[in-house]
């Protein structure tokens, strides 16, 4: 699928500055460690500029520090991996795709697909629902009853999107997601769980990417938001409620309960959970692991995942741990005791 | 879909005892907060009792304490939120369907899928499997061979149940989800895994909901089990020959290993693991992120998540966490020596 | 579905010292306590030895050890547990299927699918996929463009296998798995996050199993590896440039970051989290809900995950915990006090 550019012009298309020949013909991305000619390569992390000397890569992409290292042409820009997602989405182009409708795929009569969308083999369009410019609908997938897709948005794969749901431009939905599944709403009447009716539905911001698996439940009454630019990776729980604040991204296995409402620019590392009806600031960083389980109305780093040990060493801590009140009630006896003797 | 009551109906429908004009019309639920006129709300939690006096709702259904602070007519009950859960479902009926075959479902020749049952687009029914009275089975399903679907059962979209997967009453199954897939079954030869055929099969009470993407695996040789009533939410993992008792509620992002036996009316909160082979009684409460190891014989509620706090803090502790064992020797040196001098 | 094999043929097949009657029929596997006449059982946990005497089993597979105590006949071998798999295995085939493409699934004609596989209802094979001898792929499964199935693999359902991915022999992938993804690249742009091209692919060995709703990403540049024999459960998350070695088994809600590099015959219990871009030796068991945060170079078990108490006995512990550096810290000033004293 790549297309190849002369270095001069992607300098140009990249806002970069040129150093050296710009005459060579790019054709790839690559790491500096793989590279062969034709490819374009990038440093990004300082430490890795050791292998500036040795790339086979046709040119690079850095800031202007590294320049001196670097024996190849040089694009000097600011920031160099964002300049280079953007070289590499220029050399790979998604394969070229027309609007229409697969013959094996099922348009519902009340539904809308603009002329230039394209819903693929085997998906489901229902009534009602708006499919806007330039949208990919992929293989196998459903959209349900009312639901919209805005412009140039693109379902992948197998993607679930239910009644009502409301989805901005641009965004990309990666197989087996599922958003606007009824929440998790239970009332408990005399020791049975009872289905609290799931009437809310989900808006999905521009420039939002929903990763394998991820799913985002619809709202109890009112909406569940995630803004624009938020990112979430594969299989990540977003109950009812939720509301996600822009550019905000949550990295794999993340279980966000019901009415928390994150902050923007937020950075939620893998196998977090937080706990609903709770508040958490812009610019808040959440480490592997870890449970939040009130309010963080501070920007900053917040932590409560273990980092594993050898097993009986840990088990020897833990052992401690499960009578740790009693240590420090003993340690405070120790000090009472010490002060008596020092009066 | 919404519908429209007048009060007076409501309050018979639900059993409610009605305080004030009982005329007028109901169309909608809404909080306390966002209803507008021809809404009905509820106070399930007293903590909100003082949005009462401000609400633009008709009416709202509450408990006899809050009754004097009610500006509006009001529906007087003992358990308010699951009263108006039912209200919720009488005022938003399912949308209208009928019986019968989507033209592009395959519907193999050996099943059976009754006249009063629909079978959505793009949906499968292999051969032997039973589709029960009133069954809707939405847009891109599989029902595998010889699978049953008991009556009202609604499987909403693109969900799977594997061959022989015997499903109860009135059980929803949201979209993603798998019932009946091969339990993790493996026998060590000599270093190489052998896979161990997953004999078993997965029966599903009435009344059980099933969360997006949820997994439950069918027993090696025996059956794995979800009694009636039992909620599970989404991004649940539950292993071969696990039994869960009768209403209990498992939140979203719980993993639940091989032969557990899990009572009834317990509540599992969300990220929890559970080991397998073990076995929980009823009416336990395990709360969010911990890891249950052994049995649990008494009822109660049981912990080992952490709670998060400012990642330089929480690292200075779990450093000390890692020598806690040597901390807890040193502290009893200490007693010892102290306690030689006292003789 | 099963078959019937009389005993002196099955162990003659499977490679076992036959003791006692051989002319009984076997047609079934069975636990000891389940098992009725005609079953054949296995004795692989010497702790459910004492149920020998009471089994109704028409045969036995066990080790030689517990020979004596069995009543019926046996099959005499080293590895019970993995001779009974293949016993399961050979009475339990699985149903006949021939090679086709059911008239609903959509081929496109730059694919080639081998005249034995058999491609399932509602599926979808893109351009230039490549389905290999004896393949199965189950009902609403997508294999996208340029994507090859080995030999014998089988995707039992509504499985996605994305475009370019390349998978081995014999390999079962579970419904709901997703294979090639996007993985979760993201360049910060001025506070926006910048999709980086996913470009690298998935490469899945021989005898590999991926789990039900379990999803492995493509690589950015490189590919994504997952060697023979590896065994993953549902719902894992397998992140970009991940690298799993041979034989390693990995179990449900296991989450692994990106460019982590995991070794061969290696064991993962459920729940673990694996930081990205670290080294994990060749048999290395990580225990459950533990999180491996740096490279492990010496074999051995490893765990950071806690064992859930009483409630209220571990939030006392754990009100210690958040203290644990000053209890650290008083406790060396009692002990320099201690030293001072003795000085």
């Amino acid at each position: 699928m790549a297309t190849a550019v002369v270095l001069r012009d992607l300098a140009r298309r990249l806002g970069a500055e040129l150093h050296g020949d710009g005459d060579c013909l790019i054709d790839s991305v690559a790491t500096l460690h793989n590279a062969s000619s034709g490819a374009i390569s990038f440093l990004a992390n300082p430490h890795y500029r050791k292998l500036l000397a040795d790339t086979a890569a046709s040119a690079v992409i850095l800031s202007r520090e590294a320049l001196d290292d670097c024996p190849v042409p040089a694009l000097v820009v600011d920031n160099p991996y964002a300049v280079y997602a953007r070289a590499a989405a220029l050399l790979n182009p998604a394969p070229p795709w027309s609007g229409g409708v697969h013959p094996s795929a099922v348009v519902e009569p009340g539904s809308h697909v603009h002329e230039t969308a394209w819903v693929g083999p085997q998906s489901v369009i229902e009534d009602g629902a708006v499919i806007g410019e330039h949208v990919y609908v992929g293989p196998g997938c459903l959209v349900g009853r009312d639901a919209v897709l805005g412009e140039s948005t693109r379902l992948t794969a197998r993607v679930t999107i239910c009644h009502g749901v409301r989805i901005g431009r641009r965004v990309i939905v990666n197989p087996g997601a599922v958003i606007g599944s009824d929440g998790f709403g239970l009332a408990n009447d005399d020791g049975r769980w009872l289905k609290v009716p799931q009437l809310g539905s989900v808006l999905v911001g521009d420039d939002v990417e929903v990763g394998a698996n991820t799913t985002v439940d619809r709202g109890a009454l009112d909406d569940t938001v995630l803004e624009e630019g938020v990112k979430l990776d594969n299989l990540i729980q977003v109950a009812h409620n939720v509301f996600i604040g822009a550019h905000t991204a949550v990295a794999g296995c993340v279980g966000i309960s019901g009415s928390a409402r994150i902050g923007r620019h937020c950075m939620i590392a893998g196998g977090v959970g937080i706990v609903g009806h709770l508040q958490i600031t812009d610019n808040v960083v959440i480490t592997g692991m870890s449970m939040v389980t009130k309010s963080i109305t501070e920007p900053g780093v917040y932590s409560s995942g273990l980092a594993a040990q050898p097993g009986d060493q840990f088990n020897r801590n833990y052992a401690r741990f499960r009578r740790l009140d009693d240590i420090a009630r003993r340690l405070q006896r120790l000090e009472r005791r010490q002060k008596s003797e020092d009066q």
